[in-house]
């Protein structure tokens, strides 16, 4: 029994999942249309995470219509595929603010709703998350069902693959969908990914269906214990290649490949797999951009977009300035053309990290790893060991993830190595999970290390000259934002990097205070300067240029009795007005406190807003720099 | 022709490689015997890594007389298997002072010898740096061989599964030698290590030898690109069970297995392996411990340990006091007894971290992951989710390498994962590779995260009692250490942890200097104590037992114009004293640098050495702190 139709669209009476198992499979079909429209036209205005959600509607709908995720567990690797569910589970309104401030996250949030279990941004992480909620379910004498569902990228990140090695620690229900859509952000890369598509091509539509109806005609024979499981199903379920050959290996139950677009067979399928006491693998074929034209034919652009018109195309006006990402790809290639010895890395985010053209121009000099940080890092370590010159582009937040390799395989080899971190500081809409405000921090206990941050384009290139010079790690960071305009790319900025040298931009006569920004930053530092000036306070404004090793004359300045205000994007734990606290404390230089203020982000959550907005409610702003030097001023702390 | 042997052992006649090569295939029999009689007399007086390096001399001997690694580049997965190589590359003389300072390091290192490429100490990364290496020697117009040993345990890490998925970058010459000794340090968990055991079971001796004729048979044959290899070796090479089935799926042309003590047979096979034109695996077989009885019996014990005699007693007198680990141990089961929901997660640790007697009573309260210290963090983030209290026990140098798992699933969920960070600090003679000097930094900017640190044997359980108690993320840091004697034991230590409180041990009367120590250095801080009231100087004693939340009564110190002497175990970037500095600047409190002094390690790579006189060094230690207030008295910085 459907719902009557003359009330409307069927989307208008989804509140929640209740809701939908109320309709007929076919009305499902229809609904997941009128999601897939609801998906376009909604992020047409806000934008956001476009094709990965187009391609999981049919899923999801399928999943919430055979379980019952209040009590079961729904883990959403990576998590940025979850508009489908969080429009069905009551969220539908909220897609006006999505990823804005007060609205809703762009990413599953348990804050959000009883629906979502963790804050997921990072790939490759729902396997072994679900493994330790399968393992509290029995321990907890309960039997609510799991369901992870991996992406084809997500499942060859090295923690995927861990928890799948220990997918024996669980000896009850625990299903994992594996949504194979033959693409990460960028095409995957790799053996895996060469084995699914070797997989994918032997599958004719036919075949899918096959398979479909051959499990489920099986399922009932289909052991309790994980072993026989495997070998019945090998014996039962006649595949057209072996494409259960790398999991049987594991001895993970494999099931598959099917189509993840007809909800009926899902269903059928859910609901049988459901009844194993053991973990188990259902592969399924999806499409990025399903349903949409042009992001079925450019997934990658439509990965993350802006607003867009419904043709495709970008509303006009978004790209009048460069990036950072876009600059520090034009040095990059520039730079390559000279020396054939630079060669990039990347994980999974060539075009994201702005190597497009790098790849274009030396397809033989670029290597993407996939979603495998800590390998890109080590294969770089292997690179500049035998005289190349690896420059590693990975977000900040990602690069967390190969903290140890960074450590262990170039900084304590002292190898050249250079490392391009793009997103450094606050990312905006994304929100929490993918903040890059700790690589300072992280990078700079390390020996050997050189911490740099270019404030325009022009300091983007002479940053990179610097570090391409250098025969050490050397660590660039950058924000995800636009370069200044050409009236912040003061001359100052136009020397070439030396080591450890800051360059003095401004220098206010009889100055009391000086302003060192970190980075980007210099552009707020500037302007605060330019605004206290009207209110007769000159101030000097240094461009730190280096956290580590720091300029011995931004100590000094204390000597000169100046107050220091230290402006960086990055956590005040560790970041770079700590480097000039603890330098000062290592030396015997004025007394501190009066004398130095850092300004930085808090060590708490930030949630998804503008960029803008976020480094102004923390004070990182020409208003919290100006703020600062009055109060430094005032409190007679000089 | 082989050597006279009248001139005396074999041994003393191999000072190099080229040595090696003059002997007959029955003299390299003999000589690995002498080899492992060397070991096993050397280790008994000085300790080291015992049971790893006698499973591996025959495959030394064997690499080292096909290959010449001057120029060919052998890469030794973890490196802790290096002795065989290191004895024959010349340094057989220095293994006298192994692991100790001016003495050999107990892993590879390019500083001692032509023949060691990188300083490695943690495993999983040999792939990787190998696929650089190869990738480099294309580029360099070069064509030296590339061979990069992994063991069983080491090949399921995350960055190792990265890596081989990444093979597919390499078209040219890439030797992988699967050492399979089924045992990591603990025996090997997980799907990975139960198929290599059903390979291991189905083979008899005389298949071994039968897949070795069968591959130099075949070898000819085998065709250039890696494609038609796995499939001609799949046709050609007869396996009495698909023993390479997991490496085919991922296309990776696989050899064997076979007998790794067999060295004509491994010069032969490394002979015809050389010649592919493409990466390979070749898996062999051997034994931990081999040819020592009790190391083969007991490999766990022998895989570091101390000096001992013939019979595998240790040398009396080792185990006077508890070390750190062991009450650690000791408080969890006592703990685990009253609260069921407490579980304990580690990574191929169980015996290093302590966690031996808890695996025996609480067996399905355990969870060994494998050295996948990632998906260990994102299985207890798992299972704090459903409402467990998971403890994770790994060492700070392995920690290092979930730092984003332990961001994003753990602190940004604000889930009560507690931390136990074993050989936290300096850990002596592993050396660079092994030091756990960043804990506090990569931790202590994460949201959420407490940071505490237990001084004596009584604060460990307290800091336990009060980790398992809170529902947030607690990291717990202590080393490799016995804890201090009972003198130390102070009444104040005895009081319960609460949050942000520190314990004020010691007040002198009219104190001018307070000395705040975090950890086990407050043995340190009250030595100093009582060697200052000699000479009349009166110091307070402060246990701040926090990192994070500091107590703010360590700030108000200032007021009363106190001197601070913080003292840490640390990196001093980023460390315990840097939160002190932070805090105080963020405050509005008395002059700093003249009157906080920081005590910790340098940003420095700090060689093998024992792990008093690396503290010493560093001036964390007694005479240190003393050294530190006679400097603040007189250099009137108060």
């Amino acid at each position: 029994m459907g719902l009557d139709l003359s009330m409307g669209t069927l989307l208008e009476q989804i509140d929640s999942p209740d809701d939908l198992k109320k309709l007929s499979v076919e009305q499902l079909s229809a609904l997941a249309e009128e999601i897939r429209d609801f998906i376009v036209g909604s992020l047409s205005r806000t934008g956001g995470h476009l094709a990965s959600n187009l391609g999981v509607v049919e899923l999801t709908i399928a999943l919430h219509y055979v379980f019952d995720f209040r009590k079961d567990k729904l883990l959403w690797d990576v998590g940025h595929q979850c508009y489908a569910h969080k429009i069905i589970t009551g969220r539908r309104d909220k897609f006006v603010r999505l990823r804005k401030a007060d609205g809703i996250s762009g990413f599953p949030d348990p804050a959000e709703s009883v629906y979502d279990q963790f804050v997921v941004g990072h790939a490759g992480t729902a396997i072994a998350t679900a493994i330790g909620m399968a393992i509290g379910q029995v321990k907890q004498k309960k039997n609510d069902n799991i369901v992870a569902v991996v992406g084809d990228a997500s499942i060859v990140n090295g923690v995927s693959f861990e928890a799948l090695n220990n997918l024996g620690l669980v000896r009850r229900q625990l299903l994992i969908v594996l949504n194979d859509n033959s693409m990460a952000i960028d095409p995957t890369e790799g053996s895996v990914a060469k084995y699914f598509s070797r997989v994918r091509l032997s599958q004719t539509y036919e075949d899918l269906r096959k398979t479909t109806s051959n499990i489920l005609e099986h399922m009932p024979v289909i052991g309790k214990g994980v072993e026989e499981a495997v070998e019945r199903i090998k014996k039962s379920i006649r595949m057209v290649l072996p494409a259960s050959q790398m999991f049987e290996s594991l001895n993970i139950p494999y099931f598959g490949p099917v189509d993840g677009y007809d909800i009926g067979s899902l269903i059928r399928l859910f609901r049988a797999l459901q009844q194993l006491g053991h973990p188990a693998i259902l592969h399924i074929y999806t499409k990025k951009g399903k349903g949409f034209g042009p992001a079925e034919e450019d997934g990658r652009r439509f990965h993350s977009t802006g607003p867009f018109k419904m043709n495709g195309d970008a509303v006009s006006g978004q790209h009048s300035r460069k990036s950072f990402t876009e600059v520090f790809g034009d040095c990059l290639v520039e730079l390559a053309e000279k020396d054939e010895r630079i060669v990039a890395i990347t994980s999974a985010m060539c075009d994201g990290t702005g190597l497009g053209e790098f790849r274009r121009r030396f397809g033989d000099r670029f290597y993407d790893v996939g979603i495998a940080e800590g390998a890109a890092v080590d294969v770089a370590a292997g690179l500049a060991k035998s005289g190349l010159k690896p420059v590693v582009a990975i977000y900040s937040t990602f690069l967390q993830r190969s903290f140890d390799q960074i450590l262990q395989e170039v900084a304590l080899q002292n190898l050249g190595v250079v490392f391009c971190i793009d997103r450094a500081g606050v990312v905006g809409s994304d929100g929490p999970t993918h903040h890059g405000l700790m690589d300072i921090g992280f990078l700079r206990m390390m020996p050997n290390m050189v911490l740099i941050a270019p404030a325009n384009a022009d300091e983007m290139k002479l940053a990179l000259e610097f570090a391409l010079g250098e025969d050490r790690p050397v660590a660039i960071r950058y924000p995800k934002d636009f370069v200044p305009e050409k009236r912040f790319a003061r001359a100052a900025c136009k020397k070439p990097f030396r080591l450890g040298k800051a360059v003095f931009v401004k220098r206010g006569k009889a100055s009391g205070i000086a302003i060192v920004s970190y980075g980007s930053v210099l552009r707020d530092a500037l302007e605060a300067a330019r605004r206290l000036s009207k209110d007769r306070i000159e101030v000097d404004v240094i461009n730190a240029r280096f956290a580590v090793p720091l300029d011995e004359r931004i100590v000094s300045l204390l000597d000169d009795n100046k107050g220091i205000i230290t402006v960086e994007d990055h956590s005040l734990a560790c970041g770079f007005g700590a480097v000039v606290l603890e330098d000062i404390a290592a030396s015997f230089k004025k007394p501190i406190e009066r004398s130095v203020r850092v300004l930085g982000m808090p060590r708490v959550l930030i949630s998804h807003d503008s960029r803008a907005q976020q480094l102004v409610s923390a004070g990182v702003s020409a208003d919290g720099i100006v703020r600062a030097a009055k109060e430094m001023l005032s409190s007679s702390q000089l």
